[in-house]
């Protein structure tokens, strides 16, 4: 069967690794849905944590994207100014059914001008972030506003692409992917999110991510301007 | 800080990626945690998907590991008989504080003979195997027999991981990497096992696991009796 749909993620140098992965495995798992990886080159990128990864597509090859999915990372700070990564993304955007992200992908997604207006999450440590690019924080897991489907921190990609199979392809095949990688999670703590985490233990990883996120916030800002100036 | 533990996970072509990119987020994530994956290069190796990962340590290089986990894989079936795999497999698990696997993983610790005598799990599709190879199924997302620690189909290797850094560190270690991945899931439908999903999609994709499995049976039952021949 050729595939109906068209799923891409986007590689970059500094990316958190299971951001990608683990929607990678949600579409490339269901039939009817075929997934690429997409940088500028195939060539092994390495993540956050140093593990690398080859794209399957370069930016000319990749066709027109059904779905566009932009993970996030502790290291994207070099996109946020990268013109090859915001035009390739907002021109894929404009002929995409669902334009989506994983935790910090988000920024990544506003600094080319595609929350501007729109409802949005991404991990809990950077959401002061999202208005700087002109999005709405929206607490929640997937946070849909029209066609941007974004989600939460890391993990909540997996969430985030089993919705997208169901928007694309039905109920159905969401819940055959679920079985098919066996997706009944059983988080050994409740501590997912500073909602029902010890409050000592956000405090601690809030003085980590705070100063990377301070750090994002002119590039940010300035992307933001940037595109106001171009935007009809 | 110098890592106070060392995980090593197996990189092999054929593999599951999410099996094992899900527990090397969590290990990697993990402040006095040194993650390694590890395959015989450090070349790009494909998975069962065609997404290609390097390992960051060749077999010689990699230290004695604390916890050394096997992710699992649809075409994992050339392991079962790889005396260099095995051999590794069973130098490492000698001096590990725990063996671990994701998935079908487990028959791969169970071809170099890790699991004779202990009771383990395996993605739902391949349960019958494990009798294969001398272990006693045991229903459960993540099970534990001594220090051999089993994961069920592909996601439940984030839980496992984290089971594994409770372990080692605590679980205030084990909270705070829930927090920093944001490892509240929130499954779209109830229907990652077979004991909630509609029967009729249970039936569809078991046709596609059955043939995968018997395939695999004939080497899984000759490398058993190779190791019981040798063993002790």
């Amino acid at each position: 069967m050729s595939a109906r749909f068209q799923a891409g993620l986007l590689l970059y140098p500094g990316l958190t690794q299971l951001d990608l992965t683990g929607p990678y495995q949600v579409f490339v798992s269901t039939p009817g849905i075929e997934t690429h990886v997409v940088w500028k080159d195939t060539l092994p990128v390495a993540s956050d944590t140093g593990l690398t990864i080859s794209a399957t597509r370069n930016f000319a090859d990749c066709p027109q994207l059904d779905v566009i999915c932009v993970p996030g990372g502790l290291a994207q700070a070099p996109m946020h100014e990268d013109a090859e990564v915001l035009e390739f993304l907002r021109r894929q955007a404009a002929g995409a059914r669902f334009v989506t992200s994983v935790c910090t992908g988000s920024l990544i997604l506003g600094a080319a001008g595609l929350l501007d207006g729109y409802r949005a999450t991404t991990h809990w440590g950077f959401r002061d972030l999202l208005p700087a690019v002109g999005a709405i924080y929206t607490p929640g897991r997937v946070v849909r506003d029209r066609n941007r489907i974004t989600g939460g921190g890391v993990t909540a990609g997996i969430d985030m692409a089993i919705t997208c199979v169901a928007e694309l392809l039905g109920e159905n095949a969401a819940r055959t992917v679920q079985l098919g990688i066996e997706y009944r999670p059983a988080p050994p703590f409740a501590s997912g999110h500073p909602d029902e985490a010890p409050p000592e233990l956000t405090a601690a990883l809030s003085s980590f991510f705070t100063p990377l996120a301070a750090g994002m916030r002119p590039a940010l800002e300035a992307a933001r301007s940037a595109h106001r100036e171009i935007a009809p």
